[in-house]
């Protein structure tokens, strides 16, 4: 017997990366800029992440085995705040069909808990002006708006 | 004869972390959070980011030798894009003494320039959301305000 309920979250391994890229493709603005099918460009940058002590990329496990979420959390040093570390985290998808069940507060709840073992003093994130309902959950996690989040392509 | 405007922006060396450490301090917000004699903490911090290939912390310097900016950028590799980089820029920061004058445009333009050449896809920021000058300035140069910047301390 499976359950469905309990959730390991933990980092991905190389052979999850194509769940991983479902997941990002399946969303109202990664539908557009994602290509499942680049798979070679997708694992080059899996082992790019994975070579990287300050990045990682990460699931959510359900107990079938599934891969049901994934974000990536990226550790930055820097002079401010009296050098203290930052945590910034990215690239944050829940499978459509296994919204509302805690998955969320359980990879954020990881992901705040290895960036204040590493040492982090804040944890921060960009949320599309369009995810009204991801700002309302981090709020609820504790996260301020307080920035404006600023973007250009290069 | 020295040129105040004739402006060079590279990576800091450590022992411009005293000048670097003044300018965050210089600011309504790093006023309360920056302790210029805590100068251990800020050197121990700029080793960390020297080590780091993904992280340059910079410097603006003006013809007389005078450290006048800095900032710093983070190059983040990701699944997301079709596997592209993205870079971050962090702790902008200019001498009150010097704003327009075009030390802004010059430390953005060197970091988007350097960016491409790591083959980032985009740059991003957040501002606080009470630097409404900085948004503008962002805005001039081609950034959207397209995101919502979340924060929580650890």
């Amino acid at each position: 017997m499976t359950d469905r309920q309990a959730i390991t979250v933990r980092e991905a391994r190389r052979e999850e990366v194509a769940a991983i890229v479902a997941l990002l493709a399946d969303d109202h603005l990664g539908k557009d800029r994602e290509e499942p099918a680049a798979m070679d460009a997708y694992l080059a940058a899996f082992e790019r992440v994975a070579a990287d002590p300050r990045n990682l990329l990460c699931v959510a496990e359900d107990g079938a085995g599934r891969v049901v979420g994934t974000f990536q959390m990226t550790l930055i040093p820097g002079l401010s705040n009296r050098g203290a570390e930052l945590a910034l985290i990215e690239a944050v998808r829940i499978a459509s069909d296994r919204r509302g069940e805690g998955l969320g507060e359980a990879m954020i709840g990881w992901a705040m808990d290895e960036a204040r073992r590493r040492g982090a003093s804040a944890i921060e994130l960009f949320t599309h002006n369009s995810r009204a309902d991801a700002q309302r959950f981090y709020e609820r996690l504790g996260f301020a708006r307080s920035h404006v989040g600023m973007r250009r392509g290069l």
